[in-house]
């Protein structure tokens, strides 16, 4: 079966998360909104009439019948179909936990540049952001860090969970990417903290199916629309 | 079986929601850290040397063997066993999408009151607060309600996924008496252009066992330690 993607044709954003999984699982899908009048296309399935499981937001996933929205639940049903999820309850439960303090750690980043609203440019909350992302940088993104590691050092497969790849890998891994994009001074001086994260992220890179996609045309270039934004001001 | 409950003692917070669904339920639960050396035993757990599956953050639940935290996936542990969710595929996927949109919509209700740092005290992020507040006011509290609104308009029934209730109604439920605490003065303006939201809500405080849950001691009254806070001068 042929999955649709539908996400905001210029960013990586939250639509990155499960193009890295449909890679690693080598599904069969269209990027829907990146193609030529994808974008209308787009809009005109989030608001279809006939659609009872309304988006709130891109990105969402067509499987056949079903559509499927929120990043954190499209990576549950496509671990479930291509085994990057465990097959028993607890090890669902838990992947599905981890994805979901992943999604709490992306709003985190998200709203170091937009801590005063998603909708008003960046230009005109500077001076919130210069705050926030102080308090992010010195708390937040250490104490996220730190507990991934530590889940790291309790498991010893130097996955996150169980003895095999899951989604939550690879989500941790655009985690790590966008953090170096977006702070890059303060990464390099932090990173050596959190090594078993490093470690993870240096190994699904190597995966030969997220390398292949990672140099292709494909993997869209981190940019200052998308969710994680290099802005040096911010960067300490 | 009897559920453990661990959750900030004095806060409904993120806690209520799993609260709801419980007292829906009828099920036997401990709320482990109001009960004396409850929060002491809730640290301990957290950072249990034997836990493979470590919480980021309270509440989690203690299920048997299993520990499951993140509030969503709560709800989904306990609506799978509790009816609470569809036992289809395509239901259980839909219920639970809904869920994370109202955990993303509780992140923006607390960030109006701590857009700067979840660590640092209100009083020291009023003026960011009172901008936040205001974007969230004006166009996100209408986006998500309106979101609901429409969701429900869809469906025949007047619960928000199928034919009958699931904890994505309980939910809801809580989302309403909270901003209602929090923003009585915009609520009174605002909230009739929702009702089928107002109706979902009085249809769940009407239910048996949570009008029972209402009126009894269980339910913490909302405070300014929660997530939803009333400060008068946020409130336009």
């Amino acid at each position: 079966m042929k999955y649709e993607l539908y996400y905001w044709p210029e960013i990586q954003g939250r639509g990155e998360f499960i193009r890295l999984a449909l890679e690693e699982a080598g599904a069969d899908y269209i990027d829907v909104a990146r193609r030529p009048g994808g974008e209308d296309k787009m809009f005109a399935a989030m608001r279809s009439a006939r659609l009872q499981e309304l988006p709130f937001a891109p990105p969402f996933l067509k499987a056949g019948k079903l559509t499927i929205a929120q990043t954190a639940n499209i990576l549950l049903f496509l671990g479930r179909r291509h085994k990057l999820v465990p097959a028993t309850e607890a090890g669902m439960f838990w992947v599905h936990q981890l994805e979901l303090t992943i999604a709490d750690f992306l709003v985190e980043i998200h709203d170091t540049h937009h801590p005063v609203g998603s909708g008003l440019y960046y230009e005109d909350q500077k001076k919130e952001a210069k705050r926030r992302t102080g308090d992010f940088l010195k708390n937040r993104a250490p104490k996220f860090l730190g507990y991934f590691d530590d889940v790291l050092a309790r498991n010893k497969s130097g996955y996150l969970a169980g003895a095999r790849l899951s989604t939550a890998d690879l989500s941790l891994f655009q985690i790590v990417e966008g953090l170096r994009y977006a702070f890059p001074k303060t990464m390099r001086r932090i990173e050596r903290k959190y090594a078993r994260v490093v470690q993870l992220h240096d190994r699904i890179a190597e995966r030969p199916r997220i390398a292949a996609y990672l140099s292709s045309e494909q993997r869209i270039p981190f940019n200052e629309m998308g969710i994680f934004r290099h802005y040096p001001e911010l960067d300490r």
